[in-house]
């Protein structure tokens, strides 16, 4: 089974970009999974080709119509698909790695892309829509935010990482940051490698790297370590 | 003056990437901004032009050797450089769009792309790299990251938005989630735009876009209204 991802944009030859090459690469030579990149624009139908208008109200930017974008929509995913429907936009639920996880879980997923100031809202609702933000800072659009959630999900499918245990121990799936690592040479600029690591002693370093884990999540993310505390 | 970023990657070819299109693409072949990306293995010393090595202490996954790397940075960031040395990685500090603001108006950035379980714990400390994170999940690699980061601050130097205004008063800019926008048609699917929204009473839409905002960023982001009780 291999994971579909239908990609609704406005710059479809921003895909597969970066995802063509590397782990990513290999998974989609290999087929295990696909990606295709459908123009919002084919979906217009007047004699522009507009997709965009100004936002009732008034303001700055022009905001994509819910009739074209619901279209296009409907002619990827009929309503028997049930890949999810995810809207790229900074207003969205935070993305995680545990729902990068489902997602790989699941068939593939129809991924829309916004741009300009934003999608009307009456199509996020009757196509449920559900909003997903890959961090609390703006991007010129939904593309480089698709781009980025695939590269996550590819990387977790079944077969695409060489290494098994390699994602396991990484940070956010053990809800701490990871330790720092280190290897060859035994010196470098007068820093040696930290004793404990080449002592041969595996609950020392198990400990260690516990502890390390512990501290460095402590200083950079304590609220990795607070979830009963934030909402 | 022009925005320079010079990237450390395993994956040359993945840049510019995205960034080639669109708004970003434009700034590029404008000269507004340049991205120079640098093979890290264009300095390693052995004949296998090797660039990682086991973990000292053990476990799965390679790291970055820190000579190479040191080495490879020295050369494309003498030490007169001003530019911040950012190294991509799940373990950074958040990205915010502070964060991005600063960047822009900086001369630009060296951008460090980690690949397999990470970088020597030591060329991070010798080179003053700062660890950036864009979002709680795992990717691939740095390149995915640092695109998606080039993208955010690209999309803030001056003269890159058409719409100057287009910006200021969207998410994380204004410390809340941005309202929902509706443009035509009037009537979607039984949908009507909300009548606030088309009454010409711009104290009355700019009262509901304000509560618009503040709804959905307690629904969604209550983190982002109480900043004094999150660390």
């Amino acid at each position: 089974m291999s994971f579909r991802a239908t990609v609704l944009t406005l710059y479809p030859d921003m895909f597969p970009g970066h995802l063509g090459h590397s782990l990513a690469g290999r998974a989609l030579e290999r087929g295990d999974v696909s990606i295709e990149a459908v123009n919002i624009r084919d979906f217009a139908t007047d004699r522009h080709r507009s997709v965009d208008d100004t936002p009732a109200g008034g303001g700055a930017g022009m905001v994509i119509r819910p009739d074209v974008l619901a279209t296009a929509i409907d002619a990827v995913s009929p309503r028997d698909d049930s890949r999810p429907r995810l809207l790229m936009s900074p207003r969205g639920r935070p993305l995680t790695q545990a729902r990068v996880r489902e997602l790989a879980e699941g068939p593939g997923a129809v991924i829309v892309c916004g741009r300009f100031e934003g999608v009307d809202q009456r199509v996020i609702e009757a196509r449920d829509l559900e909003e997903v933000s890959i961090g609390d800072y703006v991007l010129s659009g939904g593309e480089p935010a698709a781009l980025t959630l695939l590269d996550a999900v590819i990387r977790v499918l079944p077969g695409v990482m060489g290494n098994a245990q390699s994602g396991t121990q990484e940070s956010f799936e053990t809800g701490q940051l990871e330790h720092p690592h280190y290897t060859r040479p035994q010196v470098f600029e007068d820093r040696e490698i930290p004793a404990v690591l080449t002592s041969g002693n595996h609950k020392a370093i198990e400990a260690w790297r516990e502890a390390e884990s512990l501290r460095l999540t402590r200083a950079r993310r304590p609220d990795l370590l607070e979830p009963d505390e934030t909402p």
